[in-house]
């Protein structure tokens, strides 16, 4: 008998190689499987629904693992957390289906990314949201946002994963990018069916240069055409950015809201 | 001729010794001096509202010091933020009357205390509240709060900052302890003509008790009245602490508000 479950994870990015395993630093998920590992007693490995860059964060990052044996999972956790450091925290663990895949079965996915517009950065934000040396216009920035919306080829928006590793289908659609004020600056928040290898990231790029008056909000349309990474604006840097939230069909919810 | 100047401080006291030179790890307070040496090209020195503690931070700390030039200080600014790491940021400098004196002349003082209540801590506040493993009652924690306004003998309530250094005065006024609820916890704000050596960490300590069950607030008067520190319960950790602000009679006016 095989049991699978899943985990509601929430992490500070800052000194992580990202998610997944690297050779220079260590990952999120390397850290949790070891943990795992000590904990059940046998070499465990655990499936993210996708992974997080180096310096970017998380609030509601899901994972999943089987196991040949039924838990406590109250007591997991706390042993979970108790192996791992503060900079990681499991806030939940669920048994789920069999059929449930952290990656495959999500149907939608939440990202924000952090801008901090006051003149002079704060020292607390420094590592949470990106600083802009410049004034953006946020009436700009709104319009450039609604040329995102619906369901496009994202090449342009995409970095290839690997040398010769894009993405077998670059199409996804985008439900909002919702630009929300809060102190010291805005967040915007990204809901799409899925997301392309730096997608939130290049898009925010170009987000901040049609913000900043430096290309059209109509040039998105012509950027989306070209399907090519170079015609876009630069990757915005990833300290701004949160996973906020995976969404699952009702049968498998993970988040309690 | 000499002129004075008061500039406003936010900083992430986290991998700082404190606002004042520590033998062991570096301080606010030398790592602005030093860069301030290096601006104006002559040793200086800086005085500060008051020292804060190792890990305590700060949204707006003053300090002042003399030059004998006038300056531009939005450059003058620009350049100790060129010098100094991320973790300080110099908001705002200005030139005040030769009477100012960022501690003998503020009237009030407010910290804020962060309490994170969330039944398992969010990485991200690890470094910027302090977490509660055990249930608390707010309204005994706002009973507790209640019975320190107003004048006292803090003695019970403060640590001597030096071997038999306790204060000369140890009277102040509290004008306020506001507990204002906010993401994941509660915070308090506390008001004061001033504040003795570790004086909210302490009240913070005892009301933590008081909201937890473990004492009842009517203590707080026996606890005063003792003027033991070994009465009071223990200091609570630095990292929740914020020192929000310092206020000056309106001719000082430092801050914008």
């Amino acid at each position: 008998m095989v049991y699978r479950y899943a985990l509601l994870i929430a992490y500070d990015g800052t000194s992580f190689g990202g998610w997944q395993a690297q050779l220079n630093a260590p990952s999120i998920q390397t850290t949790l499987e070891q943990a795992l590992s000590v904990v059940l007693r046998r070499r465990m490995s655990l499936i993210g629904s996708g992974r997080t860059d180096a310096g970017v964060h998380a609030n509601g990052q899901v994972a999943h693992f089987d196991a040949p044996l039924s838990m406590d999972l109250s007591r997991l956790r706390l042993s979970l957390n108790a192996l791992i450091p503060p900079e990681i925290r499991v806030l939940e663990i669920r048994q789920v289906p069999k059929e449930f895949h952290a990656r495959y079965s999500a149907i939608s996915k939440e990202y924000r990314y952090h801008l901090h517009l006051d003149p002079i950065p704060h020292p607390l934000k420094r590592l949470y949201s990106t600083h802009l040396r410049f004034p953006i216009d946020l009436n700009l920035l709104k319009e450039g946002a609604k040329r995102f919306i619906g369901t496009h080829d994202f090449t342009s928006f995409s970095n290839k994963a690997h040398e010769g590793s894009a993405a077998k289908n670059p199409i996804r659609t985008l439900f909002r990018i919702d630009i929300v004020p809060e102190e010291g600056g805005v967040r915007l928040e990204f809901e799409a069916n899925g997301f392309l290898y730096k997608m939130v990231r290049n898009i925010t790029g170009t987000l901040i240069d049609i913000a900043r008056g430096k290309i059209p909000s109509s040039s998105v349309e012509a950027i989306l055409i070209q399907k090519n990474r170079s015609c876009a604006s630069p990757t915005a840097p990833p300290q701004g950015l949160f996973l906020e939230k995976v969404t699952y069909p009702q049968t498998y919810t993970i988040r309690k809201k």
